[in-house]
C-alpha cells in the first residue's frame, strides 16, 4: 500500500464536510481572498474515501502530491491519478475524486475564480460507481 | 545541504528567462487559460539562484515543496522559507525569491488573476542584498 508519507503540507483536521464517503483531512493553505480570487487547500483521502459528485462554478485545479487516487467526470471512465499529476476541472463539469481502495491520496486543490462560487454538491458516489475502475 | 530530492513535479527545462541570477528550472503545470485565469508553474532554484526584483499585477501564491529559500519584499528583511511554507504576494508588491546559499529550493508558483498581467520585472538582486539575511 502506498501512503502519504511524503506529504509536504500539514494534513490538517478531520474534514467534517458531509459530502464525503469515508475519512478525509483538510488543511487550508489560502482562504477566500479578494486579491487572489482563489482558495487553496490540502486534502488527504484515506483509502476508499471519495467525495460526492460535484462541480465548481469557477473551476478547480488538482495537484496530486502523494499516493494514488481516482478522478471521474460524469459520463467518462474513472481515471487513475498519482503523484505529480495535474487535473484540470473546467467550470460546471460534474465529477468526483478520492483515494483508491488500496492507497491514500493527497492533493492540493486550487479553486479558481472563487467569486463565481466554490462548489455545488450532488449525490454520493455509489460503491458500484466507485468500483467501476478498469485498469 | 538540503536538496530537492523529494520534489514531486517534474523539474522541467532550464529556465531561460533573463531575469534570474544563477541557474533555475521551470516546468509549467497550467498555462494561461481563460477558464481558470491562473498560471501554475513548478520552479527549482539551484543554490545561490534568485530572480530579479519584480511584481505581479494579479498577485502570486508560492507553495514551497522542497529545500530552503529566501523571500524578500522591498523595504523588509529577507524571510527564510522552507518546505510546507505558503507565501502570499499581493498585487504590485515588489519582491524577489530564490534559493539560499547552501540549499536548492523548489516552489509551485500560482499566478492569480492572470488576465491582469503576470509579471513586471525590475533590477537584479545584488550580492549585497542577497547576502543580507540575518538569522
Amino acid at each position: 500500500m502506498k501512503t502519504t508519507e511524503n506529504a509536504i503540507f500539514p494534513k490538517g483536521e478531520k474534514n467534517e464536510i458531509p459530502y464525503f464517503t469515508g475519512t478525509s483531512y483538510l488543511h487550508m493553505l489560502i482562504s477566500n481572498d479578494k486579491d487572489f480570487d482563489c482558495v487553496v487547500g490540502n486534502v488527504t483521502f484515506e483509502k476508499k474515501c471519495r467525495n460526492n459528485w460535484h462541480s465548481h462554478p469557477g473551476g478547480q485545479i488538482l495537484l496530486v502530491t502523494a499516493g494514488e487516487g481516482y478522478y471521474q467526470e460524469k459520463g467518462k471512465p474513472i481515471r487513475l491519478i498519482k503523484v505529480g499529476d495535474v487535473v484540470e476541472i473546467k467550470p460546471d463539469v460534474i465529477h468526483w475524486h478520492g483515494a483508491t481502495p488500496t492507497s491514500e491520496m493527497t492533493h492540493i486543490a486550487i479553486n479558481t475564480k472563487a467569486s463565481l462560487g466554490l462548489v455545488v454538491w450532488g449525490d454520493a458516489v455509489t460503491d458500484k460507481e466507485y468500483n467501476s475502475y478498469k485498469n
